[in-house]
């Protein structure tokens, strides 16, 4: 078991399986160091877990909780794109979350810390990114939140 | 006749001029092997040809064939950056597209999968790329799609 | 004085203080010769300049206003990546610009323009980015521009 895996497993985190898209485009591309990854939803068992509007129909708490979801969703399709060891990501450059939300919301920071706080939980210094976090009249499948990675690999 | 042009004229795509930006920006910058592409709007012509809500005023249909009409102007704004050599694109690396829509909209990877099947069209497998979909209140020039990319090139 | 520096100075352009991110994310994170820059809001002294919907609340001339801060601050926090050492900045590669709005506004480049002009007053032709220009119907603390950069550096 990897250092990623076991600081995952103390952590009582659970990757959620890869989800692979039915499109012509795929989770990971990697060029160079830089792994670049799929925008990833709030997926659990194969479904979005949030829908709707954090700040109306879901509450902060909420989307703080998809984030977390779709941070795990991004390192469960960086194990697969690594061949399965996750000690081979080096820095977690950067995180870019979308927030599902209306006009007049402004707390986005509040929710993808959901996800910016799972990366820092599981690789540690390593997990500490650039970011930008922004709003989105809706999202895929009416998801609440939607992140995008940028990772540095070995 | 390079191989992707013969591809992109055996599937009987032609690629419009590509726009020159009216401003301190250019259309790709590249900076090692990676070609950062400015983001594109549905131009045909020099004139948006998709303007307003996809699900709205648009169909999914339309938004589909904006989507296309954005991948071409990325691929005419890389093979003006690559000296008209798009054999040198090693790999389409990241879309990120950009769908106009209201909340409640969820259909944003069946609009974008316009321009990622375009990607795959010309450029085989090495168009295969990662890739996120969010919607947008509203994008330049009333735009129905906007769609950015990151090339690796050779 | 660095040359950019005293481009700054020449131009009168006063960088603000690199606000720092109250949470499990960095304002910047090098990778190679890459160096992402977390998303900048047009701060003042802290605050918020400039809240509220571009083309509503807030006029064309004011979103701009709001670009060219978030841009300084995109600077300053390059400046403190690099140590303090501008003429590291070998070329602004990328910016994303997200503009509050609300559906029917379609002059998000104009409010870009903003930053970009920032860019290459004070970097010169290496000042000249790809871009991407969207709309967003809320940013973080209600901001009317959020922008994030790529920059290559020595």
């Amino acid at each position: 078991m990897g250092t990623v895996d076991k600081r995952l497993s103390d952590a009582g985190l659970v990757l959620p399986t890869a989800a692979s898209p039915i499109a012509n485009y795929v989770p990971a591309v990697r060029t160079g160091n830089l792994l670049f990854i799929s925008g990833q939803l709030p997926l659990k068992d194969g479904k979005v877990a949030f829908e709707g509007h954090v700040g109306n129909t879901l509450s902060i708490d909420q989307g703080v909780e998809a984030a977390k979801l779709c941070a795990l969703n991004i390192i469960a399709q960086a194990k697969s794109a690594l061949g399965g060891d996750l000690d081979k990501v080096m820095r977690v450059v950067k995180l870019t979350g979308f927030v599902a939300c209306l006009p007049g919301f402004g707390q986005h920071p509040q929710v993808i810390n959901g996800a910016s706080d799972v990366m820092v939980q599981v690789f540690g210094d390593a997990g500490r990114h650039a970011r930008a976090a922004v709003g989105a009249p809706s999202l895929p499948r009416n998801a609440a939140v939607e992140v995008e990675a940028v990772f540095e690999v070995a």
